[in-house]
């Protein structure tokens, strides 16, 4: 069976060439159409549009940047629902919202078409070799139907719950992420004014329960001022900011969540917004960046 | 040698206990005595004031709840500062504020006497099991002298530098879990708003690198609403009070920091203060406990 | 010139029946028809829908709650924008976001119509007696067209420059007034803590420049706690919301903004939304409420 | 009768030449003596040194930066206090905290001095027109003594109330004017991202009942970037340091307050702390400054 995959940017393009190496038949389609000559060249079909993937496969992965996106390519004048054959499966691995993953899942129905949101935790590496998590919303059968794939792509695949509660539990896990990041950067900068190195903060503060696993991972970038984007910040921008308006429809204060949206902000602001999130550092370092 | 110890609360107790344990002499005193009454009958000997330890050893260690608690029983007019025999050593393991341990070991030294900053991560089981971890500020040599009684009472030392850095490393670490907890927390009500169970939350996310392990601790607090004090919530906006003063004494700018010490203290104002810090849950929940 | 109106809350109806007053012929719509019936009782001109508006006038006001229900009266399938005969002119006077008002501005022209936002400055009681400020983005003639209604209706009327320059003029102002509103009340819990009275201070503080003047209105209701709404503080949250969007499609970061939006937050949370803007207090207060 | 007068900075400077113009006697000490030459060449008697103030006056006025210089000239060794005939009274209009004007009143009494708080709300030019507001803590019978020579100084005198509550009132009023010059800030950045001049959006904002009223002397500082102090932003730090220190052992929790002071110190820490307050504004512009 074909196997569309729309969406081939730092991490579509990895998860669909692990989907490929797996031996999987791909279809795929980028809007920027140079992102799929690779995965051309290793075997994959190239589609012109979204529409043209839909209409040669019945089952379709999107990762897309933001909402918008992935509105456009599944649901806008061209998109390719409307040219999926009736009772197709839709899994959309995209870091949206959840009141937006409900609202796709209906449109999906509406033109009988099944859906999941299935977001994962994990960035580059992970992507790169197959240890994502997918975090998955919808029906238990939908998931049955691809568990294969996506055991292919991620090391492991937690289903949340009914449609939008995998976008749900993705946000959560961010909300964590960011603030770990930037609490833990608070740390250095109040450790490095009194005295200590970073380098004897990191060795300790990352060996306590108090910091976050992930962080370990941050550290070489934070001790080089090496920040090359693994998760650019401006998507973790983009990830607090859906987490507020998803909070503003819960009616819901998160007041510590606002303030690390707007640290990440500011360091977008001032121009940090495509390095990687550890680059939040940056807000406090002295001289803004060194 | 005898050894002083002077501050016998939920963390001092436990900690001269195991010093007891393994057999070393010791001369307690605390405020309120009957708090010694458990030590004494295993075999310590009950101090009178905090002069009167001074009068016996020349070794004391501190464990008490505020700077100022430690100025005065250090510094104040019946301090056992004074009544030391000349190049005592004392060991302070109470959180205060690096700025307030240089002072202390300021003083120290102008009444002849040597001074370790030597405060601890881990609460009350770590120092129930001896495993604290001890953060060390001061000489290397001064360290030598107690490094066997303090790998009595924790698992290992971290030589963080000269006086003053072992408060400042607590302070960090601090900053770190106080923050951990709050976000996490901000999870948990995002999550369940958006119909996630809080039994599948903690699963997964405590499962992820996002989530500081030292949460995994917490699970059953939150779970069930049970926040009986390990780590007083006080004691943490206490913290996160000092870590601001010290921000501020260094010039440096630590929003995160800010706001989640104002969580705390929304918490304290509400009547939590002495429950575990992880019930800063209990800000976000809708009926403000439940 | 029939003159339609739709949208007769709290405000509009009040702006409504200045127009009436001043002899206007006016065409009322609103989706709860009670709230029509006082206006058909001074004379107006009952509408079942409001496409029926724009099948009687070439100039309609709306005043309504949120983007969303602007969107569906001007818009929707029934909307009044498609009904409206060519050229006509649509006066937005609602509170919504700048983005949202040129989209609006975008739609109008596209289906051959006319359009200015009109937020207006201005409660309960400047609506009532025609004092409120209107806040206009468009074109010259367009407000020219109009300026004689909104003078009637308002005390004076800024041209703040093209579409969606109204509407921003108008949040800007609104995030003064929220954050005015908070500080004030921090200053009057810092004040009462320390021993002051609550009237000392607010005789005082309202007598110093440091105070916006709009908050002698409100003094009555923080001393009696009589929180009757004037301006909803679920509204306030509401703009503070929007400002908060619109922060983040500037890619701006605006942190007082963000912390004074969650105080609003926690507010309308413990059930005071549907009080007066300066229930923000209540956050403050010990018990919540009292 | 000789007044005593110490501390002669922007604010002092003006106030001492005030009661010189008006006939009064005065006696001048300030740390860097240079700062009394100007007041000295008007008639002032210069001093060597607090001590030296006091033993030739029995009416000492102290206008001073910080508690700590505060206590350092009036309780420290050369301290003012001890030299003093016996009921002198000590006028202090530094901008201090509460808890601290306390003490200091418990000191003064200890040895047999009168003390009112009595800090003023007002900078530099209201101070040279003698137009200052003076917040007045302490007996009504030592404020009757200085009243007439607080109307030389300024405009109005406000009784708040026991020693103390002078302190609480200025420090209360500083909380809005911090608030409002941020608010007002992000409300001029926010409007020029959406393309409103910084000319209309001044015009309107500051004659609207949004703005408080002090805000319409920064606005040219804010137009033209020219922000030499009148109230230097660090000072202002330094007050909001203080509330927050005074909110923490008041047990309240002032999230407003607390923002807003990482705003005041992100601007300090990016050298902007000489500068006037107004230059909180540079946070916000694009390129930290312009």
């Amino acid at each position: 069976m074909k196997v569309g995959f729309i969406g081939l940017g730092i991490m579509g393009s990895r998860m669909a060439a692990n989907l490929l190496r797996a031996g999987h038949e791909l279809v795929v389609y980028n809007r920027t159409q140079a992102k799929a000559d690779a995965l051309v060249a290793q075997g994959a079909a190239r589609a012109a549009s979204a529409e043209e993937v839909a209409q040669q496969c019945r089952l379709v992965f999107t990762m897309l940047a933001t909402p918008e996106a992935v509105e456009e390519v599944a649901a806008g004048t061209d998109g390719f629902l409307r040219a999926l054959p009736g009772n197709s499966l839709w899994v959309d691995c995209s870091t949206v919202n959840p009141s937006f993953s409900k609202k796709m899942a209906t449109q999906a129905r509406k033109m009988g078409q099944r859906f999941l949101d299935a977001p994962v935790s994990g960035t580059l590496m992970p992507a790169e070799k197959g240890e994502l998590i997918f975090l998955v919303g919808g029906d238990a059968a939908d998931l049955e139907q691809v568990r294969e794939l996506l055991e292919v792509m991620g090391k492991s695949v937690v289903h949340a719950g009914e449609n939008g509660q995998g976008a749900s539990m993705k946000m959560v896990i961010n909300m964590l992420l960011a603030q770990a990041m930037a609490a833990f950067t608070e740390s250095l900068r109040l450790g490095t004014a009194l005295g200590l190195s970073e380098e004897v903060l990191c060795q300790t503060l990352l060996n306590t329960p108090a910091a976050a696993p992930f962080l370990k991972s941050k550290q070489q970038k934070l001790l080089h001022r090496e920040f090359s984007a693994e998760f650019p910040l401006e998507w973790m921008h983009k990830d607090l900011h859906l987490a507020s308006l998803t909070a503003y429809e819960q009616n819901i204060a998160l007041p510590a969540l606002q303030t690390t949206k707007e640290l990440y902000a500011q360091a977008r602001q001032q121009g940090f917004g495509e390095e990687d999130l550890s680059a939040i550092y940056r807000v406090y370092l002295p001289d803004g960046a060194a």
